[in-house]
């Protein structure tokens, strides 16, 4: 059954897995690249956990607030688009009708084949309003309270992600020791995670956990070179 | 005309602007309240810099490395599904007959009203391939070439943003006196760019300028509170 295959792909690759994706490839990727471009200049794992947890805190808002944010537009777009389209149907309903009869002309379709459609559309005005939000405009319907479980989602996997680099600076006082542990510790995870995002996403499994471990590496080569170039 | 109206946001708010949009949101966040936060405990220029520089690579990379993957992963999904949808379209047209059906049902109208638009499009079996894939699936064909100029967009808005809240230590010794001035001129930098974004994406300018203030503040205060705790 292709339809069920279809919502199942959907289900999987849904809004919570999206965020936690969102969080927590940032999350891994630029506190590992910030703690191991500073050790390149600083040999103090103080100074690093301290930079690391400042980037944490103000990387997991900034993302989080900004997720949160968009969200809320997202809803607001998509109430006052609904709103709009009602009014049109109601006021124009002359031009609305032609713009579903122009939807079906992209595919190829006359004015007489979609002719029973749009007879049926204009007879039940909230269906009609429907119908152009997902097809005229692509707008699908907001899910209520996304914003705020999107906002923690998002934050918490920053969080979560950005620790596993910053143990070993926490544990181990020379910075120089740590980054050895924090990189070995930081890649393996960063492939576990692309490797569970491509399950999850639809990719294949292995090209994403080498593609996750990829990102992670230059972000960080580029960090540490910029730093030990400046310090 | 409401027709083009609406062409006209979806042009204004484009894919470029987006790319703009992500890359500068966390390039003038993230290394402001990176720089901000460690001025709550070291004092020396130097290192601030360092470290925000360091997180501006690493970002940037981690961004736009991450904007491109997403957008060929996109790209690759869109062609994956599009091969799927022929081949049902050939060998199970049955079953795809009764998945337009069913899609025209959850608008309320009944098989013989949607019977003229079914067989319309099983006559031109790649406007039908077409038709699923927007009205099925709600995917939209990507613009080619699009993931090189995403990561590039994004990672370019990530710099320039990021360079802002540290080009005052990159000038003053002090980390105190630099940090006043990165306040002051990031803050105006996050108003008039929430403003832009925005009158851009068909947010209320002051509303949305206003968020991107906030924003900024809370993460550069959380990151200044936890940097002068731990310090």
């Amino acid at each position: 059954m292709p339809t069920t295959q279809h919502v199942e792909r959907h289900f999987t690759a849904g809004d919570v897995v999206r965020d936690v994706v969102i969080g927590m490839s940032d999350g891994l990727t630029v506190p590992f690249a910030l703690a191991a471009g500073l050790s390149g200049a600083v040999d103090a794992s103080a100074i690093i956990v301290t930079a690391g947890l400042a980037e944490v805190a103000a990387g997991s808002i900034a993302m989080g607030l900004g997720g949160y944010l968009a969200a809320k537009s997202d809803a607001e777009h998509y109430a006052s688009e609904r709103r709009r389209e009602h009014q049109e149907v109601r006021e124009k309903p002359g031009a609305e009708v032609a713009e579903v009869a122009a939807i079906f002309q992209d595919y190829g379709l006359s004015a007489e084949e979609s002719a029973p459609v749009v007879r049926a559309l204009t007879q039940s005005p909230d269906a009609w309003v429907d119908f152009m939000m997902r097809f005229e405009l692509g707008l699908e319907k907001p899910e209520p309270g996304r914003a705020a479980r999107s906002a923690l989602t998002i934050a918490g996997s920053y969080v979560a992600g950005g620790m596993i680099p910053l143990a070993p600076y926490l544990v181990l006082a020379s910075a120089r020791q740590a980054l050895g542990v924090s990189v070995g510790v930081t890649l393996l995870a960063l492939g576990v995670f692309g490797y569970v995002k491509g399950h999850f996403t639809g990719a294949r499994p292995v090209r994403s956990s080498l593609q996750t471990v990829l990102i992670g590496s230059l972000a960080a080569g580029a960090a540490f070179l910029i730093a030990r170039a400046i310090s």
